[in-house]
């Protein structure tokens, strides 16, 4: 029983160093040119080239080192039979729930107008609003529901929506109801999962559907925004700042005109980064069921792709 | 019955036009300057020059037209027989948490190393770490205890101090364990009252019982804070940062060092300010008390100074 990791861009030395820690007694490989593949009976994966995994014949668990699967499913090649499993870490919500909070609440205290009076040294009291914000948070998985709540326990109007519906204590919206959702809102959370649906969902016709200028938030996955729609958007004011951490690609390019827009914050996809020991701590944890006979954890549907 | 308005530097036209909505029957004036001062019952204060309530030989009560009552309490003169009230705004709870979050979200997260980032058209990804925070909230008030039970819910590690000891669900200290609970923590959030004993409070001398380069917030009374110490202890590492709502001289000067340091986050006072209706709606519910014989709201102990 051996497991190999297959990461880039995340290090994987870090990983590797982990699962010594905590399974000392289990070979660890790192990529995928190894000359005894058929050793391998489980896959840790971030990025992958298409078609690799057929290598390893006694593969019996893949698993994503990250909430979201759309890297791993973007493989057709990948039988059918063995399951798949994410990574569902409270950590990774407390991660994502602030950086959501932060990014709020930046621009509900319009936080870049007193950085521009402090470097004019101007006291611009009684001359900025707080602005009133009706927030809605698209997509109620573990981590749009944990910042949904958050948010709306901390007073926040809050609206939510997601592919089915789901009991919330606030409004939220499902199915065909995305108009209503997004007709009253000016914020706007994007926390949705990658699918063949939701790629290039942020575009300008759902940009046309706000009632009022709105704020931004992408922390979801690149490919679900259109970037040049977003700053068509930006442009005419139908969207009136944006705050992404995810881009459709990644790093972000140097000519990309989103780095110098002035109504545009950038990070570099860290809203919510997997944590090694914990990470790997679940993928012990499913193994010894999967071993065991018992039902796994964190398990994707490969219909819903979530 | 009426009543004069004294409240610069905020617009008093703005409080006139709340109490001409909400009672358009109650005569209205601003100011002291007055022809027949003795029809004058109640007084709506901000600031005001020490001395001239006494022009009000009828006074029945005085109202500090916000959270903090040091303004009043600083004019000797005041008659002891006159209850002075405070506005006490859920609302402002909300201003004054949310900017408290703002504040320890963006340096939790090191937004700006990440727009130093996107300035440079860099991708930091993997470069920057999330801080592990302790933090401290000095003053257990309405607004102190708002702000440390909501970063408390969000998951962080909290502390409190205040006065007398608090009933907490996290960590709180009083009295004489101030030692102790600076002994702990990485961010210093001030949230106390002026009082003599807190003049000049966050001083070299506090801040050499840190053991951690802390996080400072203040967003209490800017007399609470020794600037030059701030500075000092900035430059030295002691503390790793400031995010100062509020000054020794407001507004700060222009040849305040504050302005252009680096690690100094400048607003004009403004973490949370008074509404104008639901302060004005809290003045006429007192006055109604007073006149039909009940006890007053949010009336404050002349003695504690809160």
């Amino acid at each position: 029983m051996s497991i190999t990791i297959i990461a880039p861009p995340v290090p994987s030395s870090k990983w590797k160093a982990a699962f010594a820690t905590l399974a000392p007694n289990i070979p660890i490989f790192e990529g995928y040119k190894l000359n005894k593949p058929e050793q391998i009976k489980y896959a840790a994966l971030w990025r992958f080239p298409e078609g690799i995994l057929n290598n390893f014949k006694n593969l019996k668990l893949i698993y994503s080192m990250g909430a979201g699967v759309d890297g791993v499913l973007a493989d057709p090649t990948i039988p059918k039979h063995i399951p798949i499993c994410r990574i569902v870490d409270p950590e990774m919500a407390f991660s994502m729930s602030n950086y959501i909070l932060m990014a709020v609440l930046q621009h509900h205290r319009q936080l870049d107008a007193y950085k521009k009076a402090q470097k004019e040294k101007y006291w611009a009291q009684h001359e900025v609003d707080e602005l009133d914000l009706n927030i809605g948070v698209l997509g109620l998985g573990h981590l749009g529901m944990d910042a949904a709540l958050k948010l709306h326990q901390l007073g926040f109007a809050v609206s939510g929506f997601s592919h089915s519906p789901k009991n919330t204590p606030f409004p939220s919206y499902s199915g065909s109801e995305m108009d209503s959702f997004l007709s009253t809102i000016n914020v706007l959370i994007c926390v949705l999962p990658l699918t063949p649906q939701t790629t290039g969902f942020l575009n300008k016709s759902l940009f046309k559907q706000l009632k009022q200028p709105t704020f931004l938030i992408n922390v979801s996955r690149g490919d679900v925004q259109v970037e040049r729609d977003i700053l068509e958007a930006l442009d005419k004011g139908t969207l009136n700042g944006a705050f992404l951490d995810v881009f459709e690609q990644e790093p972000l390019p140097k000519e990309s005109l989103l780095w110098t827009h002035p109504k545009i914050k950038i990070t570099p996809h860290i809203a919510s980064l997997t944590r090694e020991k914990e990470s790997v701590r679940q993928v012990l944890d499913n193994i010894n069921r999967l071993e065991t006979g018992q039902p796994l954890l964190n398990q994707i549907d490969r219909d819903k792709m979530y």
